[in-house]
């Protein structure tokens, strides 16, 4: 199985490819930034991300999306804009017909590093243990991406109380 | 030229398709309401959202995309959803290289019924009387949408105190 995890950002989008059957046996295939430019209009930069997902997507046909899903930013506008970039990696997903899921932060600190309580440094120690890398992936939006993937495969689930709701709500 | 105006929303998107070459030579040329299932997932959703405003590019052939921009939802939960939307439907816009223009809904206001303070009766009386309408757009999520079209032929623009940025912020 493969999983592509996504943590969406304005400015710099993290992603991991994770191939793995299992909490044991992953491998990291590949990660990095998709960055689009601070200047440029926001309907560009949402075709360079969608695009720059799309090509994630053919090139490692993944099974699974994996995408980080943060509600409250440090302010409303920036929340607003992360959320334009959240739907174009979703709609690139839902295009390609993916299995795609979304944890929030703590979910995937808890899948990865035992508590969703957990600091950067300790998932980052975690990662690099568990798909036994020699350091950590770099830059830390990259690893976030990885996160996101890895806490797939190590079975985050949306936490319980949630649990007969969408993690993205669909209010009326 | 050709305008396409977008309201976006989480369940119904309201749209309007209007022809003119000013203020005073507009005509309707079709509007209506894309919508959603709410108990379907927010990535199909997006991804249906995404292929309604596509057909309408290819059908209609716009020069233009003038869409609403909501930054403050009644919560936080629906402004992010709705900036989901919103990303979807300007990554369409740009994926067809139409000139994209956002306005906050007082501008929209301003520019058809004289002021940002005007009800949505007010609006809806004039968006008839400019185009020789026998009644009002119906339902009013497409009246919005046309009214975001009809705003941009009429010479709105964003806020001057906002002249130097762009309408939808690039934070960082």
């Amino acid at each position: 199985m493969i999983v592509l995890g996504i943590d969406p950002g304005t400015a710099a989008t993290g992603y991991g490819v994770i191939a793995g059957d299992g909490p044991t046996r992953v491998q990291l295939i590949e990660c990095g930034v998709i960055r689009t430019r601070a200047r440029d209009p926001l309907p560009q930069r949402l075709r360079e991300l969608h695009e720059g997902v799309q090509e994630l997507i053919e090139r490692h046909r993944p099974d699974v999306l994996a995408c980080e899903d943060v509600f409250y930013a440090k302010n409303v506008r920036t929340t607003v804009v992360l959320g334009h970039a959240r739907g174009v990696i979703l709609l690139a997903g839902a295009q390609r017909g993916l299995d795609i899921h979304e944890f929030p932060p703590a979910e995937i600190k808890k899948a990865v590093a035992g508590t969703g309580a957990a600091t950067k440094e300790q998932v980052q120690f975690m990662l690099t243990r568990l798909l036994r890398l020699k350091s950590v992936p770099q830059p830390s939006d990259a690893a976030d991406g990885v996160a996101a993937a890895l806490a797939y495969l190590m079975g985050a689930r949306v936490p319980k109380l949630e649990a007969g709701r969408a993690r993205v709500p669909n209010p009326r």
